[in-house]
């Protein structure tokens, strides 16, 4: 047997992840210390989600715009516990131009302060609400333990920030970015089953009232926020003097929220799905969803017409047609980089008017007549996807431990307990095994509303 | 007469970009000096600049790629004409995670040297060979005298990189992306009429061989340079060690090319188009073609279908129901922002079955059957689209002088004259009254090839 082109995940899943984020060529280290450099085919899939997002981020009302990379440092001290959180993280500009500036200037780590202070400018009316606002962007927190994708020093994100008239209309809209914006993208395109919840106090952005986020489940049994969607209340509305005039005349603070997907997701997708060959990507995402492979010269025109066919009914589909390099190799690349289904075009096969069709989910091969071949590829794409997110599924809910104790939390998964069992104690002793609450759900499974009791803690090692 | 709405260009063109930058609400200064924040209309017409842009940029075969914000220090020091061209613009980051970094980061002002050092690794043979990279990024050159969207510390732009294994190859390249993809994003999409050339060794990019750029010229008779791309020979492959055995086995170094467009062009739709009561955007670019106007609330159902036919042929369009605000108001709001045509519904025009329509780019006004005005709208916007390049090109022909000799140039416009009788000195002369020589190009106004002789050089005042 050859010799596996990864180490499996069983064995090093970290030494897995390195491995298959550098061989399918998705990203790999700047020459800074946690930088990152994203190559082609990772753009590729973080231009698929940036595209997914961002549609229904517009469908629901939302202007993009683009604020400012410095930020002045005083902006952060505006809010006593923003800047708490965000101080120990912060790159600084001290120099530009070739002189020593008077006034160091933070890059941002996130915007709240920048577009607060805009806000507070452009909102004078209760007709001017809701101003609805999204951006997309680097944004640098320093990371002393960089992975790629995961936990790097520069990240790309989408960072939405919403002003409103009152409590009610700001919980809305953060609950509406969780449930319709977030939770369709990575459920129904990365394929990714997530719980939807609310974060703990500890838990909790730097400045919110609170925080809800969608918890994945990777194939080592951690967990990773995909996303996460925060009611502000009035503290930066306080803090940045964003104030409106009601329908009565008086003068009020305005309520917000903001919320951010980053290109982190790619390395959940990627933990999510892939398995001991490479990435698995799901069809709706996937860049290219099939490939043809000319495995002989006198092949290569079938595979053209194939691809054709496939463009023609909507599929996003490629040639190899480096028939200078060995078909193993070529079929492992294309394993590793996780296209969905691969095509086949051998002369042999041809000659019996076939071709072979792999799953890449799956791995397993079918003839197929060339004739229609196009045609049933479609369907084919919806199975698979169907398929991911079932699988993703299962290896969640055997990975889900009902537990009566913190005692009991031991080894990968989720568990799951009351959280009045684990309580703020608790849970900070958690924190010293490496365990932290990724979100409070009611008994229901829900996400909470402010005053629901009783609620359900789920517990694990995260990312 | 009412108080005109912005001040007028001929009074004092300046301030007329400054109001009009404003009040149609594209950008305005961030609170750190040189930043910039672009508003939902400024960043719709930059979104929609990016993805003309972006669909060819791909669909000539390249990727995109996302390299990091912090660039070692030492990383500029390897080309010589490089490292001076840009130190004294840089950004310096000092501090990171609350602690004095031991090497200083700078902010990228372009990417030529962290790609190249990308490159040199992931450039091996022959085959690994044409390279074609792209990126959509912010990049920072300090700006002592900055100006919205013209010259920001910050800027947004797209960089191409690309890599090749002749120098025919990497000319090819280099005059491609200014003829397919810029000059036909430029001339057909933003209706600016621009002089394609090469810039003289005083003006090329510091590291290029070679640069060719577009100019257009303003309504104040000031030139702006829309884009550029470099044929940057082997400087940077010598530089960063970027080689690949040929086909013979040899080692040879590549030859590269870079190319960017920024939002600096916004700038000069701004320029290039308006008029003393706002923008005129040209259709194929502005984020709404068509606004149909509620004059009164009986109306607004008829407004709403209207816009539901004019989307179903394919128009970006949108209703104004503001009926709370006055009519005039609104009017001047859409004549501000520029959008290319506004339909008006009123209860007596729609009496008799008719609407209004109101031409940006003419002003004027015409009574139009309510049946069948959503169909007449698309050749209406291919009028106004051809109207706007005429106009600027008639302007530009205007304000194109031959002179004979450098004394003859004065005030504003271009002024073409035989290169060699201006020369490097003569260059040197005229910068110290504020001219540049904005391109070279052949007698027959043609893009120079490197043995061309007896060049024409265009002068002008520049932004």
């Amino acid at each position: 047997m050859a010799k596996p082109v990864l180490t499996p995940q069983s064995q090093d899943f970290p030494r897995w992840y390195q491995e298959v984020v550098a061989k399918a060529e998705m990203a790999e280290n700047g020459p800074a210390r946690g930088t990152m450099i994203i190559r082609p085919w990772g753009y590729a899939v973080w231009e698929r989600i940036q595209s997914e997002l961002d549609e229904r981020i517009k469908a629901t009302g939302h202007d993009n715009v683009s604020f400012p990379l410095f930020i002045p440092m005083e902006f952060f001290e505006r809010e006593a516990a923003h800047v708490e959180g965000f101080s120990p993280e912060l790159a600084v500009v001290t120099h530009g131009g070739g002189k020593e500036l008077a006034e160091p200037l933070a890059v941002r780590p996130t915007s709240e302060t920048v577009i607060g202070d805009a806000m507070s400018r452009w909102i004078q009316g209760y007709r001017d609400l809701p101003l609805l606002l999204n951006q997309w962007a680097n944004v640098v927190r320093w990371e002393l333990r960089p992975r790629l994708f995961l936990r790097t020093s520069e990240f790309l994100w989408q960072e939405g920030h919403t002003a409103h008239a009152s409590w009610d209309d700001a919980q809305t809209e953060t609950l509406n970015i969780l449930h319709r914006v977030y939770h369709e993208v990575v459920r129904d395109v990365l394929a990714v089953p997530v719980l939807l919840g609310r974060k703990t106090e500890a838990e909790k952005f730097p400045g919110a009232e609170a925080t809800y986020t969608l918890e994945g489940l990777m194939r080592d049994g951690k967990a990773l926020q995909m996303g996460t969607s925060h009611h502000l209340g009035q503290n930066f509305a306080k803090a940045f003097g964003i104030t409106f005039s009601d329908e009565t005349g008086a003068q009020q603070h305005v309520y917000t929220t903001s919320w951010g997907v980053s290109a982190r997701v790619v390395g959940g997708l990627i933990m999510a799905h892939g398995d001991d060959r490479g990435l698995r990507l799901p069809p709706r995402l996937a860049p290219q969803q099939v490939v043809v492979l000319a495995i002989k010269d006198e092949t290569v025109e079938v595979t053209q017409r194939l691809v054709a066919d496939l463009r023609a009914v909507g599929i996003r589909a490629r040639t190899d047609e480096r028939t200078n390099l060995s078909f193993g190799r070529r079929a492992v690349d294309w394993e590793l980089k996780g296209v969905p289904v691969r095509l086949e075009v051998g002369p042999r096969d041809l000659a019996e008017g076939n071709v072979t069709l792999v799953r890449r989910d799956l791995g397993d091969k079918q003839q197929l007549p060339l004739d229609g071949a196009a045609a049933a590829v479609p369907r084919l794409l919806d199975e698979i996807q169907s398929a991911l997110l079932d699988d993703a599924l299962q290896r969640r809910e055997a990975a889900t431990f009902d537990v009566d104790s913190a005692g009991e939390i031991d080894g990968p998964g989720l568990f799951r307990l009351p959280w009045d069992t684990l309580g703020v104690e608790g849970e900070a002793r958690m924190a010293e095994r490496g365990y932290s609450v990724r979100c409070l759900v009611t008994a229901e499974g829900r996400v909470p509303d402010p005053d629901d009791r009783g609620l359900i803690a789920y517990v694990a090692r995260a990312y």
